[in-house]
């Protein structure tokens, strides 16, 4: 069995999902040879519980604040010299913030600032590491899409859905729930645009987890999530460039 | 027939889709008693248009920056004392921008701007509006939804399904798109939360109309789709609140 890919980054990586991706990644009997795992602040409190969780030599921290251009465009240099001659074959946007809010409380100034983390920054990111995963997609050898030859993966949430539109009453989250539908549009688009280039683009769901943003109530824990998602990444192909999907694989409403 | 309400309020009424809708409410055999005809510059070149159009004794026109709080609550306190002590029927929240740019070429502060306008701003809006939404929907004498008792309608676009996802590769507009998606959900989101205050809220697609907006090339006059929405509008119910439809009345996928 082969890696998933040769080379992942991942976005929010010093807790949660993130973390979990990073740490499966690199105790995996078939490692990635390059994970790049990034956050806003490696040197900070949070940073070094990553540090010490994914301390694989496989692993290399970058700072990249994915609202902020010139911060992004850091991380691409670093990880640019890091992969000498390589593209970068999976990129996991997973940072992302949560916002509670009904339509009597919500304030302008906070549904634009997770517009900016949930949906400008995640797009970004992507414009920014386009080139290394354009090389990957060319370098390949292969045709057809997948995790392994070069992929833009972007955690989403059924909160997302519109078509489902869960538990409105009980967790208005009007800023959420629209910052996710725009990041699946996000999705759909980048499907279309990159699929000729060889990018495969999919939203994930990873369930409701144990997590500071999923709060203890959660069901599931982190791991088994992690899990889930890991082996619906290794399956993703052509067919399944551009859809939203759960940690199981099912197919989720827009 | 009855009056499709009896008082209306349309944003970015001073062309296009909105001033369309102005006028053909004034010149209805069946006028609503009050037009509220509201845009952000109406002593500007562009209001001289549409006060010189709309001139019917109906209609009032009032200033509102829709991403400008103080602005919005201006239009509020000018709709409540010219309404007395009626409530607001029907907000027609139609102000929007359009924005194309594709993977490589958008900027995230333009995108941030898209996301105000489209998203933000028609749901502070509704926000500002909803004290005279719900005294309209309490002072009715009927029960059920629909646009004569209260009712939130957002003017929402094709381009804006997740599902369909049409032509992305000819008019990539990501963040207009994206902005759309998330203001279809915060549709949803209101519908679920305002249903048990009396409240229809229902996103209507305009189709593709010759405005400045969308066009010499589209096919559609604004007479024929604004004849279409207001025909939509007086047939919406309880079975419609939180649909997506179309000016033919036409249900769209998400």
């Amino acid at each position: 069995m082969a890696a998933l890919a040769r080379s992942v980054l991942v976005t929010g990586s010093n807790r949660g999902i993130g973390l979990e991706l990073v740490r499966q990644l690199a105790a995996s009997p078939w490692p990635p040879q390059h994970i790049f795992a990034t956050c806003r602040h490696p040197e900070g409190p949070r940073g070094k519980v990553s540090v010490g969780a994914g301390s694989s030599p496989l692993c290399f921290f970058a700072l990249a604040d994915i609202v902020n251009l010139p911060s992004i465009r850091g991380a691409v240099r670093a990880v640019g010299s890091h992969l000498k001659d390589q593209g970068l074959n999976l990129l996991i946007n997973n940072a992302g913030i949560s916002s509670h809010a009904t339509l009597r409380s919500l304030d302008s100034q906070e549904m634009l600032s997770v517009f900016a983390t949930n949906v400008v920054g995640p797009l970004q990111v992507a414009k920014e590491f386009l080139p290394l995963l354009e090389k990957a997609a060319k370098d390949a050898g292969k045709e057809g899409l997948s995790c392994s030859r070069a992929a833009v993966i972007n955690v989403s949430t059924k909160l997302g859905s519109i078509g489902l539109c869960l538990g409105v009453l009980e967790a208005p989250m009007y800023p959420y729930r629209a910052s996710k539908a725009a990041q699946n549009m996000v999705t759909r688009c980048m499907a279309a645009e990159l699929q000729d280039k060889g990018i495969l683009c999919t939203a994930i769901h990873p369930g409701w987890v144990k997590t500071n943003m999923g709060t203890q109530k959660a069901p599931l824990t982190v791991e088994r999530s992690v899990r889930g998602i890991l082996a619906v990444l290794a399956s993703l192909s052509q067919d399944t460039s551009g859809a939203f999907l759960d940690w199981e694989g099912n197919s989720l409403p827009w």
